[in-house]
């Protein structure tokens, strides 16, 4: 690498190395960037540049790349290789995060690389796919050390010394142990081994009630699991109580994350909650569009109940000025309780059903700050025209929509939720609509019943 | 406990428990619901009882409930407390937990609390409270194992037997090794201690370049070190390379998770990042009130464009149907951009200093989308009207303001991180305004332009 090459960006170097064809200078150069350099490299790449990065890695080499970037990243990746190529990628991956990668991809893109992994991987994948991501088995590892009732800890000496080149990458602080069907009958922290008799069996020194979640367990199940207990990993058992995987609390935590990150984009409009911008100009249009869509048809309905009051307008044209704003500040406040409504549901703080209570503690919030956002913009009005009346209506219609913005909502997300929407993505263009609707017709009704002194 | 007690919902259990002052069935009670359900009851207690609350258990068990609840709550909760009680309760919790508290308090409080810690753990929580957050020096942990290099395996099991009650609780996975002045120069796994000589020294046995990060490290940089080596914890050493601490990948992953948490509700207009509906009412409102007096400044300034066009809006009177709709949609294709830019950002995707990428990623969309929502409101306004100047006019004004909300929208993040600003609260009023005031100004002068036409 001369010193020009070191002044250049990563990406700048990345893409002249694939262009060069030249496998072992990418190796070298991709081994000797961090991580997010590597994730900031590629992703400046076209998906034709990035395919052929690909297809100059060996599978080993290639998989390294893959831990190192997102899943979105990852995946938009995968489906620029050829089938084969994609499963012998896979096949060097740890078993959760190849079904988190299959699980971003078409079923049929999907299905296809899973024939041509080699068939112990792809039943084991399939496996995997088959459990929902958010829950124990989509969230499970299946590298963990398991052994016989009937063992003795000499013997799980002896196998840690022979495999320790396999388990050194192992995550797992236990031992598991099983019975000869393979269910489930004791736990062991490693530690332990330190301080017993070779002699022993592992069924007289096993604890043999070990603590264990079914493959079905949810997140929120999960991350309680571990908020109670302080444990490196919980094994994860299917309902004839056969052990199956374990999960890690960095995996309960991560998907908690993902789940927020998801929920914050989702929030603004991106849907499938995630867009990178090395994704395909048309695709990343095409997605914000169907979105958009959605809102702007919400925004002619809304905004229909302005032309139904066309003659109050024209007899006072300053309201034109406040009906935006009414809108849009009643619209900020009930983002304010949807967002909240969402937290609490997400931590648990808060039920679907609990909408009473909700609307309880919203309602104080909106009259409150009704008032305040009422009297403020009521009284720049009233300086604005001299006159109190106008005042009184555009005030007046700000205060009582904030009072409903607020309170709706708080209410929406848990409505949507036990209507099994997904609040993130819906909450904001309803909000929106109804805050709309009624500030307009609040301004407008009101000002039609006093329109002699305006 | 009745039957009937059963079918009540916790908090009204818990609450009839506070009211009853009966320490031991108080205990018993919390004992035997999940801690889920405990961060729920408390949650609905007014703040004074759950003052009664904690005042009711021993600084053991309070600590025990502070562990199961949000480190907001639990801040709000220790506030209620006297200063004696609150530094008894942190005495019982780990030393990174206890700064993450202090952190939420008022100097003042957080003052009068270390004032009544031992001298040993005040002089621990002061220093950790002198490292920001998100640093390694925020995020590390005091729990660990640390040995002289001159030590040998054998007093290292001797140790461990002897003070195995506690260390059970450790949850590191590494003895770290350091000269008499404290400083790093090796590491060892415990796992280690299975295959060595007793008689070993560890200065012989030890990896003598251990890994390691500085208390500044960022929350980037220890997500590129775990990203990058897939351990269970990285030692933190000081300027003169003395050991401090241990930052553990879990914590690492928690402080991203509530770092995107608060930029969902910070870009929702919650300041400060956390809400809950068990804050009083006024805190509530005021801080949300906080956001929104700002919002309806910017509100006002954006709305003053439309009244500086009211004869054109009294000769077309149609036009105020689609004011507030060109602004909403308009705010809604730029809130996607700045989404994804937050998103890019955080990930490490696009830096601040890279305005013009991301720029010419967002023009691209802003045009097709823009040419998109501007043909179908476009077409609706003729439609509506009979009129193809009236859509040529709000189509046009929303496919412009589409084109500068999404690339504008694309750039603010960017400029408000250079700026050192927070973009999650900033970028949504900031966007709002523009994309208001531009929306207004385009259907409003277009408008003018063809007058005798509309």
């Amino acid at each position: 690498m001369t010193e020009f090459d070191l002044i250049k960006k990563p990406w700048e170097r990345l893409l002249e190395l694939v262009e060069a064809g030249d496998s072992t200078q990418l190796l070298d150069f991709l081994n000797s960037i961090n991580p997010m350099d590597t994730a900031l490299a590629i992703s400046r790449l076209r998906m034709e540049e990035q395919g052929r990065l690909f297809s100059m890695l060996n599978p080993v080499d290639a998989a390294e790349v893959i831990e190192d970037i997102s899943d979105t990243q990852a995946a938009d990746l995968i489906e620029e290789l050829s089938p084969e190529q994609a499963a012998a990628i896979l096949g060097e991956l740890d078993s959760d995060h190849v079904a988190d990668l299959l699980g971003e991809l078409d079923d049929e893109d999907a299905q296809a690389i899973i024939d041509e992994m080699d068939p112990e991987e792809a039943e084991e994948a399939r496996q995997f796919l088959e459990y929902p991501a958010d829950t124990a088995g989509g969230l499970m590892i299946s590298e963990y050390l398991d052994y016989l009732a009937d063992q003795k800890i000499h013997d799980v000496h002896v196998d840690l010394q022979a495999n320790r080149q396999e388990y050194v990458d192992y995550h797992v602080q236990y031992l598991y142990v099983t019975d000869q069907e393979g269910r489930l009958c004791g736990v062991l922290r490693m530690h332990d081994l330190l301080f017993l008799n070779h002699a022993s069996l592992l069924q007289q020194v096993m604890i043999s009630t070990p603590l264990k979640v079914t493959v079905d367990a949810t997140l929120e199940d999960l991350r309680n699991f571990f908020e109670e207990h302080d444990l490196f990993g919980v094994p994860v058992v299917d309902a004839d109580n056969r052990l199956v995987g374990v999960v890690l609390p960095e995996a309960v935590e991560e998907a908690r994350r993902k789940r927020s990150v998801h929920q914050f984009l989702g929030f603004s409009g991106i849907v499938g909650g995630e867009e990178f911008r090395s994704m395909p100009l048309l695709q990343r249009s095409g997605r914000r569009l169907s979105w958009l869509s959605l809102n702007i048809v919400l925004n002619i309905i809304a905004a229909s109940v302005i032309a139904l009051y066309q003659d109050t307008l024209s007899a006072v044209i300053a309201l034109a000025v406040f009906l935006p704003m009414v809108s849009d500040m009643s619209g900020c406040s009930g983002n304010q309780a949807v967002a909240v409504s969402m937290r609490e549901l997400s931590l648990g703080l808060v039920r679907p059903n609990e909408l009473a209570r909700v609307l309880a503690k919203e309602a104080g919030i909106g009259l409150l700050n009704g008032l305040v956002l009422g009297l403020m913009l009521g009284a720049a009005a009233w300086f604005w025209k001299g006159n109190p009346f106008l005042g009184l209506v555009v005030g007046g219609a700000l205060a009582l929509n904030t009072f409903v913005a607020v309170s709706f909502g708080g209410l929406i997300p848990l409505a949507l939720k036990r209507m099994k929407l997904d609040p993130a993505l819906v909450s904001s263009p309803l909000l929106t609509t109804v805050t709309d609707m009624c500030g307009f017709f609040f301004v407008l009704s009101f000002a039609s019943l006093m329109l002699e002194r305006l």
